[in-house]
């Protein structure tokens, strides 16, 4: 029988630096039994699967980004956090959605939720993919990793690429998508650990950089010797300001993330080798995947043809798939914070 | 009889922050009896009439920035200190330059100098215009303000466009050319004095405001109110800060100039609201006129006819003119970073 109530991790309180799990500042509240409501026309009944653990959600949540200043509505306190999720249509009133089948859906932190039915894409059926590559590698992620490279920051095959948490789920698509399906000239990554960086190495960066390192900077100015045409940024701060100062005259950055501060906000890293971006000529553009999701099947009709031909390789080792129990999302969703994810941060409830 | 000697400003000393006149780190030194070289076939013996003051000039003495991330060779330590300017040819060993001829040219800070004659166009006569103004309005100044506008942010009609450095050389010129010559929607300058920001109105600025004034956050808030398309900024820093967070959604933001941070090389201010380059999707991109030289005959047509138009006004308020003993060159360049000029600043051997 169908469930009459739901689970649902709500936004308690916007943090402004460091998200709480506990105590009187908590930032998320679990509310049980919540009641769903009936299915009307056209709408599905969701039991969530996978739940999608992305930086960005952070600065749904932040309470020092003005409302009209974020590209999407951002979480009301007291209202489901917002997240992307892979579930099970559970019950049914479109034609369009049988029982049983798989989609990709907001889900939002609920164990079941309705929704309306197209809004649910259901996924398809490629062979030997997982679920949860829909959230990462084929979905919006990936989605994010090939809009910022090839149409933001325009790489090409004669182009040096650097790209920051190249150990993450974006990062690790874009080293891909860079070295094989581009084939540019050399891609640099950086990441936390040396282990992460052989990784990235073996997804196809020429060399990947450990930011931790103490001779981070100079391994940095060695592997950028005669600057770079590509910066990928997803961490921002610090490692952007280091990277304005090795970008080539008309160098252009993609600035996709800056993870750095988002735990942060009050006080935030300064860029203070602006002049470069003068003297220089560097072309930063911002960008966000929501303005690319009408280019979704075209790109992922690519990235499953580059799998074909052996160019992009997606599988285990591009997530991290966390087990975890309802109570437990947040936790799970902050390890995001904590660098310890390679490749995309699934929960799976 | 020419003469057979020059004076010249030297580089003494690469300053680090605010440029010194006198005492042991004085940035500039005095070399009188400098020798002139013979003229050799197609070179011209020059009188300097006049001197630009710009900007740009800090960055190429500065002591931060490497000489390979600089767009021109920096200025040598021991050498004149470099300077666009107007000059009078007093003696000619080129057929095309006749000695009273007036051209502008590199004289950098010297009282004469020998030029190799291809390299000193001579200036076009344009009724009513004083020759200066060839160092700014329709020199590489107004260049600056055309490329930047008009290439680089790509204002059009329905634009809000703010400038800063509004009644400075540069900016003023944005905003002329933004009101009547491309005739964008709304045109917001900012000066660092209500005097120079009603100048900046004259000139066709539907706002100025004065970023000295306590309430200054709040008027451009206001100003800005639902956002702007297009900034113009001259200055960098903390004003460029505040703006990336009034940027409309695909909001275009042309780096010319970060005059604020050119004296604090050693603790430059630090860009904060980066999440807006992202959140946003702003597009940044750094210029130099260098890079669009080869269009200067072009816009200068276009000038000389919005003139005759009535679209542009080039006149003695325009400039700030300094009388200016060879002995003074420094003191009067460095009125640039007292903002105390209003239009270009222009020194007059």
């Amino acid at each position: 029988m169908a469930p009459q109530t739901a689970k649902q991790w709500l936004l308690a309180k916007q943090p402004t630096d460091m998200p709480h799990l506990d105590g009187p500042s908590a930032t998320f509240k679990l509310a049980t039994d919540v009641a769903l409501p009936d299915l009307k026309d056209g709408q599905v009944l969701l039991k969530t699967l996978y739940l999608s653990n992305d930086p960005a959600q952070r600065g749904w949540i932040s309470a020092s980004i003005p409302a009209d200043r974020l590209y999407v509505p951002p979480v009301k306190v007291g209202t489901p956090m917002h997240a992307r999720g892979i579930a099970e249509v559970v019950e049914s009133r479109a034609d369009s959605h049988k029982p049983g089948m798989v989609v990709a859906a907001g889900t939002n932190w609920t164990d079941y939720c309705v929704l309306d039915a197209k809004d649910c894409p259901p996924l398809p059926d490629i062979a030997g993919l997982g679920k949860s590559h829909f959230l990462g590698a084929l979905g919006t992620t990936g989605l994010t990793a090939y809009y910022g490279l090839v149409e933001i920051a325009r790489a090409k095959k004669e182009d040096t690429v650097v790209v920051s948490g190249a150990a993450g789920a974006t990062g690790s698509m874009v080293v891909q998508i860079a070295k094989k399906m581009v084939g540019c000239k050399k891609v640099i990554g950086m990441a936390g650990s040396d282990e992460k960086c052989r990784w990235v190495e073996k997804l196809g960066a020429d060399v990947c950089l450990n930011y931790k390192s103490p001779t981070f900077k100079e391994d940095l100015n060695k592997a950028t010797a005669g600057y770079v045409e590509v910066y990928f940024d997803n961490v921002g701060g610090e490692i952007l300001d280091m990277m304005l100062a090795r970008m080539k005259t008309h160098g252009r950055v993609a600035a996709c993330g800056s993870i750095s501060g988002y735990n942060s906000e009050s006080t935030p890293y300064g860029i203070k080798n602006w002049f470069e971006v003068i003297t220089n000529r560097i072309e930063i553009r911002g960008f966000i995947v929501l303005d690319y999701l009408h280019k979704r099947q075209e790109v992922v009709g690519k990235f499953v043809a580059a799998i074909k031909e052996g160019k992009l390789s997606i599988g285990d080792e591009n997530e991290t798939v966390v087990p975890t129990a309802f109570e437990d999302i947040p936790k799970t969703w902050m390890k995001l914070f904590e660098g310890s994810n390679t490749g995309k941060l699934v929960t799976k409830l």
